[in-house]
């Protein structure tokens, strides 16, 4: 009992000294987190850039709820890169830029949306574009912020 | 060039010969999305579960916030688990008992639902039925479907 209660208070306190990361129980959930986010979203993109490059036909309904899936996972990794979350592929610049890094994550929800109005418009030019312009981003911030 | 357009040719018999996990480019990418999809709605049941318990206070906003992630997520392991996906933590009889498995699948989306109602509700009574239910049907599939 003494060692679980002291056990408990530990991990309060890390929780504590790290109060970004407070939302997960050990960094290391915070790394798969974001990671877990990350993954999701490139399949979804991976299969709007089929459509988009033709791969695939072009499917409306498809495509909405692709877009859809993106839209809201874009929304997640951020809470996952909070202080004391270093580790798997991030690189320290993302905490020592981290206005950019922000900047970039907001870029990337901002395309997100633009994937859902050109796919619930069933507008393919527009589709294309919006895929280009996440890629984009995505590379965009994966070059500065992810090691190879 | 003779070499790339073999393993072209090899990809594509694989997606056809694995109609379910075409959309995965590999069976291991499937693995990575289910177990992906059941990461983030584990760290999301959670910080409601939190708030069930009373470990941290209500918040009606973060509570709405968490249930939405739930519900949207609780919809994408599924797709992940094809025939030719064995692998992971997966138990064999996922695809010996496949309507049993839909079944727990089809449970879970509506257990998220009732999530997102009761913490648009505001009602931690509710919520506290909704995280319960919800956490039985987790478990209740994950005794029988995930190897330990």
């Amino acid at each position: 009992m003494r060692n679980s209660a002291l056990l408990a208070l530990a991990l309060s306190c890390a929780a504590l000294s790290h109060p970004a990361a407070a939302q997960f129980a050990k960094s290391e959930d915070a790394v798969r987190y974001r990671q877990s986010a990350m993954f999701i979203q490139s399949q979804h993109l991976g299969r709007l850039a089929a459509m988009a490059n033709g791969r695939v036909p072009f499917d409306a309904a498809a495509a909405v709820a692709n877009a859809e899936v993106i839209a809201l996972i874009a929304k997640l990794p951020w809470s996952g890169f909070g202080p004391g979350t270093e580790g798997g592929k991030a690189r320290p610049d993302i905490w020592k830029e981290s206005a950019r890094f922000k900047e970039l994550g907001d870029r990337l929800i901002g395309d997100s949306d633009k994937l859902v109005a050109a796919a619930k418009a069933g507008n393919l030019d527009a589709l294309k574009a919006a895929v280009s312009a996440t890629a984009d981003t995505c590379k965009t911030c994966h070059d500065s912020f992810r090691s190879r």
